[in-house]
């Protein structure tokens, strides 16, 4: 994480494109940007019982929107936030239980063509900053 | 859509497991069940600014949760409500927007096996029928 | 099936296509085209020892390279076969195994749009008509 | 890659492996086991023109049926050789093309639970290190 990011793309920046861009329901996830650089984004999904079944248990959708969002932001880093794009695909492996803890949402970009865009994405309980869920994407540009 | 689904189970009982078992976040998607069968779930899903983009475009994070969801009720038709299960994977393909409309998530039991059960879900805008979203899962059976 | 594929396109044509365009060793597979309409292709994949496993477990490999290879086919059936295409993304699930028989491949286009085709492959065996893999994919038109 | 594999697996075991357990198809890649330790395989997967479409382009199928067949190998580096197991899903997004040159294939064991195992398999060109192709996968156990 030694490059820096787009020009005007900072942590800051990313926080309020987060305000700014996405529904509401998903800006009621709290997420926040802990870090950037360029093709990388951490965001931290604060534990919230709205967010959880029985046991604590953080549900998969939340995860899965997470993923996508954090993934939207880290494509921002090497592109610049004035570039429209749009989720192709979103593929979720749910590798374990995360309850009542944060997580870690670690977004990274792949590789970033002409058209196409992939990336992968890593959520980690802050506990034990073990894997819980883990996702890859495809994001067409506009 | 001719079989009957597991004893007990009904658009009423899948109504009521929506409020019981899903995380508070989930339900404020407001998902209604429409149609249940053996192996089939419809559900709909409501159009609400709250999760929209701009334009009116419904986000593909509610897209994603409203499939695993329905998910979840359709291996229910299947197994009957006492089975504890957890999503394995589920992958998205987002094959145009959806704007400004209600949306129809129907979800189908591929196979289930002893541990593993496979499924996948369309999601058709109201107005024309079109897919805008599909997803194939792998649930586990615990 | 009732409508006509681009001009040119008959199972014949596809059938010179395998031989054309597909690497040797995916030849090997000895796919033959069985229909084809707008949209929609089927394959027979005969069953052959060399893809076999102990017990004349047909290998899973081999259905993914299968499932790939009808899409392709599948895509020009609406576009014809002049446009240059590449795989994006294919997501297989391997629902039962396939034992000492052939299988039947259909390919099907979920939506073709300027830059972007959507598919979904059934692959099932001959003898019972049930699935035994199923899956999805992206290409990219060049 | 510091810890080692199960007891009795090394590199010349998983060659042995290659030729024992996987249909003669598969093995016509010439997959050759270049590293193991507990959860990781490297394969290197040679050129070949019959692996090859126009221009040296190494076929999609080849790279799909490499991934898998790691990933196999990886598991049997954590639960030992004796396990039966089979592909549940094998998510594989193809990043750039590989042309007239060797890949290497790392498979690496993301999870391994009672039933289920996770993985992540990336395919590297040698000449520039850089990923072609990567893959997701989960695998039941037996």
């Amino acid at each position: 994480m030694t490059d820096q990011p787009a020009p005007g793309v900072d942590a800051e920046r990313l926080q309020t494109a987060l305000r700014e861009w996405f529904a509401p329901w998903v800006q009621s996830l709290q997420l926040r940007v802990e870090r950037c650089a360029l093709d990388e984004v951490t965001l931290r999904l604060p534990f919230d019982p709205a967010l959880s079944r029985i046991g604590g248990m953080v549900c998969g959708q939340a995860l899965m929107a997470a993923a996508d969002t954090a993934m939207v932001l880290a494509i921002v880093t090497r592109l610049g936030d004035q570039r429209p794009m749009t989720t192709v695909q979103l593929n979720t492996s749910f590798l374990k239980p995360l309850a009542n803890q944060d997580a870690w949402v670690t977004a990274r970009v792949l590789r970033a063509g002409k058209s196409l865009v992939f990336g992968e994405i890593d959520i980690v309980s802050v506990n034990d900053g073990k894997s819980v869920c883990r996702a890859s994407t495809t994001y067409a540009l506009l």
